[in-house]
């Protein structure tokens, strides 16, 4: 028996120590991708543990759910994924129906609606059955769609990472999508080695929706006509954006250990700043100290984007006019008096 | 007299006391970008330093290349430059045929070629002229389509950063980019503001050329179909990724302070390196740490990719199989003994 490369690849990047025992919910829409997911996810498990005679695999779920967007279509893929899965011997199939409301209907609010039903049913899956991993089979093409859709939108460097290969969704749960690194391709040649066929979403063909335009007109078109690797070009962008900003996380951390002084504060709702070492460091290192610190104290960053950040890092690098208190958006009033910055949240003493 | 917007932000970007009284080399094309650049910089140094009766300015040498691709064509474009220059009361016009040799004419080599023969042209006419600036027309649209290009190529984080707005060429010389927080629409607005022509420049509007195809047809469809801000979004990803990547300089020079021993080389051509604080570092940055030993020794980076300094990084940090010794493009032999790596170039000692 020949073990597949993309079996190789996927063992090395999910190694079998980290799940062997524990309860899996994998989501499979019926697609290529999270088809061979699941069939990777049982072959590597059954290499592991064999199944005894007759019984079924209780701890890989696989979970599965029908927006209801393609009439027939979408009832064909459900009764497909059910059948895979019995095939699988997995223990149980958790079908769900999310159907989308027509205000929902726009745009990306039907997309990013479908996104959150979805990770809510595989969240209450997970639940359920005591899983520690949802599985999803986000691919390398994914990933490079993903960053390109932020550099087109022009989210910026953060925005920029795309997706991590893990991801913790709460205490207990963490979200793995260990076909990060593998392209499309791969996975259709692997499909076919084993024999294992698969569903077309036919709304992948639709370009109603900026992803799927991204996929099937604006990547092929790059490739054929800039770089023939753009996917490649992308992931790896990806990567070095992302390895990039953890640096500048870092610096931003330990400037905090140097000018962020607890004992200052008059009350818990407030930080104190001392300015001085500020003026050493970088202002990108600067705007994420701001960032951290609403992060570590919860206060809201949705209003918060560059101008905001970037207005923090001018007050405090002593660049802005000299304004009392200036308050920003979640009602977080900013105060500088000498060299020191004082940050707090209004109505929240 | 009202000072137009345009005018503003040049003096913003270029404050009048870093270039009042020294020579400048203004590169003029001819087209809208060039001749705004131009007479921007007569009006500001007039409007600083009038110019007696009958005179006519010394210091601002306006420098014109010829390539001579597009014909008749390309001799009107000289003359209207010619024209230009005498109008603003220039000096010299410094008109140069630089031809280009059918050897070149291939796509991208033209394309460079052509670039490399205009900056050796105005390199000439600085130091003839003891320039201290050689001023260039690069516009925000400009800067989006490089940062653009290099996403599409594939260059990573560090060729992200795009053009900066002042580049050292020589220790007497520098690059200036005043124009490269402008749109391209202002400039226009501008010349038509104060009824100034320009060229259309006939290459501009064909798509032989990546660059071409990434101004004339790429980037007017990315603001149609996918964000109408697509050129600012590509400038301010382009400033945050130099800013990520001086920080990661940065912490590579920190780095570098605390393993690379000048005193433990066995002689001046090795660099010898203590590991045991690498390992706490981003692999990001120890990456970038090879890239400053290169650059300082001037050992040849050219052959250097992505593979090769990650390669370095995965002996630096234990990772790779201990291998006695691996050279690497140039001749530079890479070997770890212990916790120490020595780096030397071979045949250079």
């Amino acid at each position: 028996m020949t073990i597949e490369p993309l079996e190789a690849a996927f063992r090395a990047a999910w190694p079998i120590e980290r799940w062997a025992d524990v309860p899996i919910v994998v989501g499979v829409s019926g697609g290529a991708d999270s088809v061979a997911l699941l069939r990777l996810i049982v072959a590597v498990r059954r290499a592991s543990t064999p199944l005894p005679d007759g019984k079924s695999d209780e701890t890989i779920i696989v979970a599965h759910v029908n927006h209801g967007l393609r009439g027939q279509s979408s009832n064909d893929d459900r009764d497909f994924v059910l059948r895979l899965s019995l095939e699988c011997q997995t223990w149980c199939s958790f079908l769900g129906t999310a159907l989308i409301t027509e205000r929902f209907r726009g745009r990306d609010g039907l997309e990013a609606n479908c996104r959150k039903a979805r990770y809510d049913f595989f969240l209450e899956a997970a639940r359920k059955y005591g899983a520690r991993y949802i599985a999803v089979a986000h691919t390398a093409d994914d990933q490079a769609e993903t960053i390109l859709h932020h550099v087109l939108r022009g989210t910026g460097l953060a925005g920029l990472g795309g997706m991590t290969m893990f991801r913790a969704m709460n205490d207990a749960v963490t979200l793995a999508r260990p076909l990060l690194g593998v392209r499309r391709s791969e996975i259709i040649a692997y499909l076919e080695a084993i024999g294992q066929p698969w569903r077309e979403d036919a709304t992948n063909f639709e370009s109603t929706f900026t992803r799927n335009r991204l996929r099937n007109e604006l990547i092929p078109q790059l490739a054929r006509e800039y770089n023939a690797d753009i996917v490649p070009a992308l992931v790896r962008l990806g990567e070095q954006a992302r390895e990039a900003h953890d640096v500048v996380e870092q610096a931003a951390r330990q400037l905090a250990d140097r000018c962020v002084n607890p004992s200052a504060a008059s009350d818990d709702a407030a930080v104190v700043i001392d300015c001085t070492p500020l003026v050493r460091a970088s202002r990108h290192v600067v705007r994420e100290l701001f960032v951290q610190i609403w992060r570590d104290r919860d206060w809201p960053r949705q209003a918060m984007g560059f101008a905001e950040w970037d207005a923090l890092a001018a007050i405090a690098l002593g660049e802005a006019d000299q304004t009392p208190t200036r308050v920003f958006p979640g009602n977080v009033a900013a105060k500088r008096t000498g060299e020191t910055l004082e940050l707090k949240r209004r109505g929240w003493e």
